[in-house]
């Protein structure tokens, strides 16, 4: 009965939720750019402020870039700490958005009602359907479940540099029975998803000096280095012609999964046709002879994800480049080893530079691939409670993106880390229009109630 | 006696008419900006305005983009005219100039005393050698020498979009004895020099299309094609390992320089470790076993001018970008079809295309390489009279850049051009502190006088 009143008070209460999330929001916490850094601290109070009215004994901390959010609702029985970051991707190309990225509002949709705005959905929708969840339960019951602690991150989407050192140094008030991080997605409309396995993530900047100065073409073009010649040819030594990656040692510790597991992800009957077609797609273009399931969720990546060098703007100008860069990630699978592949991709650049090029490399974090262990029983209560809410039962999925706080948590706390989302693949988080569908913030709301509801009896 | 009357005369007036060429400077005439239109009118009008205070019956002369400058003398004898160009390039990047782009200024450094500022060199600084002279010689003697047209372009450096059809539609306006044209350098600071050839230039832009989207590079990396890879996989596919360009069909029609040519400019000396030294470059990077005078001036190149593609901000974003596109100059040499390459790359691109990717491309202009006849007695005449003020007799010489007006004055009007031009390679014209160095716009006014007192007579 208990758990039916605080499904009905969220139920009744998703106006005023959804007012609560537009106004996190209108916040542009941009971590990646410093010009964004008040606001990045503006969105740290918010939830400062917001955890203090569920009677949360909630603080901002310092770090050497942005706050850290810590609260802790004191109480009995299982201890769950709750994760989540309240940062967002930069918005560029800003022109490719439909109304302003932090000027959020609800819209109709041809696919239904959504959330618009950036962070919608990667991570501060996500992230309050949590906190709405104990809204609900504290004012049916007057105080949260169980024993529940709050961690919000402010730089997960720059590498997140504050994090090890700040868990390291707060371990014993951080440690708990089992952390929940919200930052994944369903599998589809249908099916609720827990994550088991995420991809690490090394990220490496490159720029190639040639000429110390800018040069015309017509006098030093076929004469001198081009440097931006030399980061393309840099980059399509990256692949070869079958889209596997060529850095020395690359596949070194990664392992094919299990027929049992294979099996498992064939069973969800994963319409890549579809998940393609909606991006404008229509084959896969990594790894040949690998389903996409495979390709995201067990192999690791080499992408590019910018590069630029010389004269950019309208028309034209005969420049040849003085330098070219580059920003690189690579998605890595458990087993490698990401200071190792940095090291050999770094060897593997300085090889392919000719004479009179120098390269300066920036390091945008590294960190390893990571499987949870499923023994902890809270698993298998949220996968019920998650089967509960939604009409098809929960599955054990992978995760192509790179969620290390999941590792750090095991890691560093010993505490087993389940990652359950509410996002879509069509969210478009990172890219223009990032929207968060209504039902995901109303049914995610619901689901962490449900669960709540298993774990801390 | 009167030619020495002149030459004192221009060395009196210095102080004036640097004054007057920092006054047109400061005018930000970028042409291939559409922000500067208006600045590029009023450079035009301010053309206008000093040739009508030396006598000149001239004129601002609408296009379809920004106007030409035409003027006319009037007066007796052999009819010439005399090209130059009013527009400048565009000043980023904006954060390496030590100062303003057009706040020119005289500068003492190591080397001499400069002008320094966007143009001072390319073009208004050479430009204005020649009016400079002209107006001295009108100082002295009432009038300008012979009978003088002056014909000044505002789009030199956006691709002359409409200099071929003004040439067309005022042919009998324009078609002289000879052209002069000052757009070009010395040989070296002791030996000025006529060039005889000049590359030609083709602008491509082109833009690779994939995804319909930026994509997150966890969800999508590995799965969707990348077009910065893309991209790079093409530019790095335009040269062999020789430095040779491969589009099919490029070194059709490229003649090997006679043994007579060749010999003529190995006794020029040109010291290439010097050249390459003067921007820290140690070593050729063009085609194998070729000297640096026969790559600039006798071999065409493909290079890369500019690329851009998904996050170049501070900072990472681990986007998968769904689109990427590259700037690319082809310099050609007499006897490339300009036309023929270009449908060559293009298939060339087409060929490479993967599935799920497009390519749109952008003309950024297509002008062969030319080879003067030196059999019009004038060129003895200037070779002659430059000899007189420089050091050392002037030299016939090649010229890497691309100056289609030259190529234009023979074919549309039947008359042979003169380039010469008083720049120096450290001249940093492209690029960030341009420079015209004092003695360049002092001794290049002395130089157009002495040639006026051969020709006009």
């Amino acid at each position: 009965m208990s758990l039916d009143a605080v499904l009905a008070r969220i139920d009744t209460d998703l106006p005023q939720a959804t007012e609560r999330l537009l106004d996190l929001l209108r916040i542009p916490s941009i971590s990646t750019d410093p010009a964004y850094k008040a606001d990045c601290d503006k969105a740290a109070d918010w939830l400062v402020r917001d955890l203090q009215s569920l009677g949360v004994e909630a603080s901002k901390r310092p770090t050497p870039g942005h706050p850290m959010v810590v609260g802790h609702s004191g109480g009995e029985g299982r201890h769950m700490i709750f994760y989540g970051h309240y940062d967002v991707q930069p918005v560029d190309p800003l022109d490719l958005w439909d109304s302003g990225p932090f000027e959020p509002a609800i819209e109709e949709t041809a696919k239904g009602t959504v959330i618009r705005g950036r962070g919608s959905s990667d991570d501060k929708g996500q992230l309050m359907t949590f906190v709405e969840a104990c809204r609900a339960w504290k004012a049916v019951h007057g105080a949260l479940p169980g024993n529940i602690s709050f961690f919000f991150e402010g730089e997960e989407e720059s590498g997140s540099p504050s994090l090890v050192p700040f868990m390291k140094e707060n371990a014993d008030e951080l440690r708990a029975d089992v952390a929940l991080i919200c930052d994944t997605g369903l599998f589809d409309s249908r099916v609720p998803a827990i994550v088991t396995s995420l991809r690490g993530l090394l990220g490496e900047e490159l720029t190639i000096e040639g000429p110390d100065k800018d040069l015309h073409s017509g006098f030093f073009g076929g004469v001198a280095m081009n440097p931006a010649r030399v980061l393309s040819r840099i980059i399509a030594s990256l692949h070869d012609a079958d889209g596997n990656v060529t850095v020395p040692g690359f596949y070194d510790g990664v392992a094919e999964i299990s027929d049992e597991q294979r099996a498992q992800w064939q069973a969800l009957e994963f319409d890549h046709d579809a998940f393609l077609g909606e991006v404008g797609l229509s084959e896969l273009a990594g790894e040949q002879g690998r389903t996409a399931l495979e390709l995201m969720w067990s192999r690791p990546t080499c992408e590019v994800n910018g590069m630029i060098s010389g004269y950019t703007g309208d028309g034209f100008k005969t420049v040849l480049p003085s330098k070219a860069s580059a920003k690189i990630s690579f998605r890595l699978v458990p087993g490698q080893d990401p200071f190792k592949i940095r090291e050999s991709f770094r060897a593997m650049v300085h090889e392919l530079l000719p004479v009179d090029c120098t390269v300066v490399f920036d390091n945008h974090g590294a960190s390893p691939g990571i499987a949870m262990s499923t023994d902890n029983e809270a698993f298998d209560l949220a996968r019920a409670a998650l089967s509960d809410e939604w009409s098809d039962p929960a599955a054990y999925v992978g995760c192509g993106g790179s969620i290390p706080i999941a590792g750090h948590f095991k890691s560093i706390l010993d505490t087993d880390a389940m990652l359950i989302g509410f996002g879509k693949d069509d969210d478009q988080i990172h890219s223009p229009n990032e929207k968060y569908d209504l039902e995901s913030f109303h049914k995610g709301m619901r689901s962490w109630a449900r669960i709540l509801d298993r774990l801390a009896g």
